[in-house]
């Protein structure tokens, strides 16, 4: 069996360790004599596979006690609705502008309350973070949003805004899991699974106790509440369980390889890796400004439509597939998640470079 | 590896050819070299995968033309609130109340339009489907609102209402794909897929186009209106992608073994199987009113607690599972929905023959 090098963007690769897990406890889970896709999610067997998954990911996140675990569906298009329905008092909030998903939330946002914009990159087609010191922070602003790593143009926060006291919200959907966080910097923090954890379908949302509320607007369907999904545990409707269970198999291979940390460490290492070459490159360069290149995606281009074209076809060829950028970037994106292999990122500045040679002879 | 008969009202039984692909195909999908579950959306495979699935439950149910199929997310609860607000032109709407997912959508729409009971069975804790003729429809109503099979008490519809020429919303969660309907007589159908179709997380939604409008309220998030969904053809956002290439299995799955119909003499002989057993018991009762019996889930007690009690016990250790009923009804459901084999409806009456002769004797 071949497996490819996999650098889509999301949905994404996944440890093959987990998806061998998964295909042989397909027909019968742990003895239990069915799937965990037949199974009633209000059963003993389910019930352990989600504390579990809630556990593994307290600990691999050191999420303090005074927040919420939820598996939600509807991805983070839905948190962009959720977060201002839910978070709303005053009806003024501040958004810094990093990328089109920033951009998304801001104008869902709008339709809810007043939603300024602190800081934005469009200027440059964001291929940079905006300076986050002296922002005029709303007196009246209920929260700080943040998309903290910015998929399709390759910028990541390094460091995070001064709210001023105010609460800060992050769409962490592209970088959950690959670097430590201090979780108690954010209000709340959502992640669509489906590029650093698990398949699409299942949104975690991290939720500080105090901002859930039951004085939600009289319009706010009920499974827009983060209350009443906290108030039963996720299970408030049927969850995506068989998500939620591929998760947790991640959340454990990630604890048995040493966690964020360890997943930090290799992502830095694969990430120098790819720029080293990207800055001695003559063919490739980096889009982004250096200081805020993200380490799980990686924007590159040559100065050729028809070499990039080129590139991505003999590179698919080659067995590195979805190395085609964003329509809004152009030119080449490799994203390399936790899941993604060291090898698989020497192996593609390796093609890289034989290609480059072939370009440039 | 020994499968238990897995009676669960769902998540429920998938046939196990199905999960069997899914395990064969885990690693690598038809040569792609990846899991579906690590495919992008937008790739040429998956679009395969959603374009096939949604052509194959458009054969299985012969849809018209002029109605969208939707791979949403979010379940029954999401849509209890997504029909009214998408529905809601007069902000009236009829309900016919025969369970508890019935008053929850009531419950929902109240926050939006004005909701008729215009029927109810909850005199007789919803033994019975009430009388579907002469209703008193609102002539302002904006839909009449059904839950055809009711999951918790045992019942199904067996004719429709008249609805005096108003759209007809129905909730078939649990009986979609059981029993040939007539879709040209519904303005929109919705289901869960985890009882008779794949996994927890994937919601089905068949709509008449003329329903899609874009003058939706200024509350209403964006992921909640059905014509985004049905313009960018389900891929708004990121889909469930997994669940949906389960989906597909499941229905390729129905097509190869004679489509609804078959299903349906199939459903027919498997209810008889067990109704037939119950109303000559002298320990087991059904409970249900006869003529509007469920052909997915089927009711039962006996007259002492203790024995219903040891019955789901002993059920169990024999492998039967999920046989205890829901807190509502008490006593026993037995949920065998399309992946119920004929075989384990037997083996269960049998079980239940000797449990009975040991309890008389």
């Amino acid at each position: 069996m071949k497996r490819v090098w996999n650098f889509s963007a999301g949905p994404a690769v996944l440890p093959v360790e987990v998806l061998q897990k998964a295909a042989d406890e397909m027909l019968n889970y742990e003895n239990s004599g069915m799937s965990v896709m037949e199974m009633s999610h209000r059963s003993k067997v389910f019930e352990k596979i989600i504390k579990d998954a809630e556990k593994d990911l307290r600990k691999l996140m050191n999420i303090p006690e005074n927040y919420k675990v939820l598996f939600l569906q509807g991805g983070g298009h839905l948190q962009f609705s959720m977060v201002p329905i839910n978070l709303m008092k005053n009806k003024v909030a501040d958004y810094i502008i990093t990328g089109e998903w920033a951009v998304k939330a801001y104008k869902e946002a709008k339709k809810y309350l007043k939603a300024n914009i602190l800081a934005s990159s469009e200027d440059k087609n964001f291929t940079y973070i905006p300076k986050l010191d002296n922002l005029a922070i709303d007196p009246d602003s209920d929260y700080v949003y943040i998309c903290q790593n910015n998929t399709i143009y390759g910028t990541r926060f390094t460091e995070l805004p001064n709210t001023l006291g105010k609460d800060l919200v992050s769409d962490m959907s592209s970088n959950i899991l690959s670097e430590p966080v201090d979780v108690s910097k954010f209000a709340l923090i959502f992640a669509g699974a489906q590029k650093n954890i698990g398949p699409a379908g299942t949104t975690i949302v991290i939720i500080r106790e105090d901002l859930l509320r039951d004085d939600l607007p009289d319009f706010c369907p009920t499974m827009l509440g983060y209350k009443i999904h906290a108030d039963k545990e996720s299970m408030y409707n049927t969850p995506p369980t068989y998500g939620i269970y591929i998760c947790g198999l991640v959340f454990k291979h990630l604890l048995e390889n040493g966690g964020v940390e360890a997943m930090y460490e290799k992502n830095l290492a694969k990430a120098k890796i790819l720029y080293d070459y990207l800055d001695n490159s003559k063919l490739f360069k980096g889009t982004v400004v250096k200081k805020d290149r993200s380490l799980m995606n990686v924007t590159f281009v040559t100065d050729s439509e028809d070499i990039n074209n080129r590139f991505v076809k003999e590179a698919t060829e080659a067995g590195f597939v979805n190395l085609k950028g964003h329509r809004s970037v152009g030119g080449m994106r490799a994203s390399i998640y936790n899941a993604m292999p060291i090898e698989g990122v020497k192996a593609l500045v390796e093609f890289m470079a034989e290609f480059e040679r072939k370009i440039l002879a």
